[in-house]
């Protein structure tokens, strides 16, 4: 691929935006399309050109990006009027880097596919702060050949980029990914309430599980915050729960029960039903201090 | 406390009898009881002496150490007929180093403690292999002056030893320990299967989670034992139900509901129900590959 390939970019949210900005940057043409003017402005005053819908972005570029809040949104930009399959041509790669719902991502790849363009699935992790300062993880689905020519672009949005198998498998691993860490999240809620009610100090029973066998990522991160009431996202809980959506989706899709997940599914609806969507993820702890009547906060700072 | 204070120590199995002979190795006298004649002799072999009954450990020695399965074994021990109640004196140090429910651990405190004794909930994470090492990482309930007190006993048994609060607080901890361990093995066990049912290798799933914030130490040890279907213990999946058990109880106690650990506890439930219950916790994965007809085995070694 060429440094000055000519890259489309659809979505451009609080991910999408510094995305395409980094391509920028880097040197490659970027023509932007969204449904929002204002990034649309933004991305324009940096060098970018606008397409005026998701069919001119495909047609006016030699590879496509989306960046989407979910499967339908998807869905609608690559399939529909209007759409990417209207303006693609064959050989061109199409990355939908959104989190969807696998078998979605496979059904867009087929249906484009069959015209030709060579399509990854390549959701990713860390957030806005990984967007911004291009330290995504990046879990893609797809073929070896098409990773690894579009590996040109992928290299200036992330850190680590992971082939994991053939269509779908980016977005099966993204699912898998929040699977562990809305169980993590959920462990350190129950575990924290369960202390606290019996009156220990939720800040010493962060410090001693993280010194062991307990030990998670998002332990390390959030508790000592969580034990101070500070749910600053972060990631949000509503983005949470759609990809938990998305997870109970796919288990159903897939015939795989997923007991205790469906459990934390339900403890996120009660997290959005309390109106705490906004709140980063580990806020989660609230809904089971509800429940208890009682909040694990420290005493000690 | 003098280097060579008599330690009374009750229940010899494969964590007490390796504690037992540390603190023989540095230089304290122990005086031994168990129900099993087999590592009382080995022990003795070592330097100890025996005695018949805990009443006896408690009339023969400075300060008593509990290392047994469950909370009506420590609350016999400690409380029953021929119990350490019948030969404690004011002053002495009794820590139960057992993983049992919080409440009996206040209650046994209580009641020791009207006779003058001062009692330490101790029980430990890291397993058999810790025991051995001494590398144990001890939970603490109990006053700080006793904590201090008994410390040049608890440091020849493991690596970090924290004071968790009052009576009851270190068995609090553990309860909490085991939720997120617990936890963390079921959601990548849930991962894992979903990911593989949808036909993603499952040690790519595994590095790639590792690798960020689903991040957990079970994971980085157990996860490329997992996908090989090693199960070798460790820590026996039959000891982790225990302690859902205990938790499940204590969350009964103190009136807090635990939505997901109920859930985990069942599948442990499952887990035994099959005779797995030998296997090592991380094993608590077949339960869920059993209910969904796939196993999430890595076919690349």
């Amino acid at each position: 691929m060429k440094n000055d390939a000519k890259i489309g970019f659809v979505g451009l949210g609080i991910m999408g935006r510094p995305m395409a900005a980094h391509l920028l940057e880097a040197g490659f043409s970027v023509i932007v399309n969204d449904i929002n003017p204002e990034p649309i402005k933004e991305l324009v005053s940096k060098g970018a050109s606008e397409a005026r819908s998701p069919k001119e972005v495909a047609a006016a570029s030699d590879h496509v990006i989306t960046m989407l809040p979910d499967s339908p949104d998807v869905q609608a930009v690559a399939l529909g009027d209007n759409g990417l399959i209207e303006g693609v041509r064959p050989g061109m790669i199409y990355a939908d880097m959104s989190t969807i719902a696998p078998t979605a991502a496979v059904e867009v790849a087929q249906r484009l596919g069959a015209k030709g363009v060579r399509c990854l699935d390549a959701p990713v992790s860390g957030g806005q702060v990984g967007a911004q300062e291009a330290t995504l993880s990046i879990m893609v689905g797809g073929e070896q050949a098409v990773f690894d020519d579009f590996m040109p672009v992928l290299a200036k949005l992330g850190k680590t980029v992971t082939l994991c198998g053939p269509s779908g498998a980016g977005q099966t691993v993204k699912a898998c990914n929040q699977i562990q860490v809305a169980m993590n999240f959920v462990g350190m809620a129950e575990a924290l309430v369960l202390g606290a009610k019996a009156g220990v100090d939720p800040a010493i029973i962060v410090k001693v599980l993280s010194g062991g066998y307990a030990q998670t990522r998002v332990m390390d991160v959030r508790g000592p915050r969580v034990v101070k009431g500070d749910f600053e996202p972060g990631f949000r809980g509503r983005f949470h729960y759609k990809d938990l959506n998305i997870i109970m989706k796919t288990a159903l899709d897939y015939g795989v029960p997923l007991p205790a997940t469906a459990v934390v599914h339900e403890l996120f609806t009660a997290m959005l039903a309390k109106n705490r969507g906004d709140l980063d993820h580990s806020g989660i702890i609230t809904v089971i201090e509800d429940m208890a009547g009682v909040q694990a906060r420290t005493k000690n700072g």
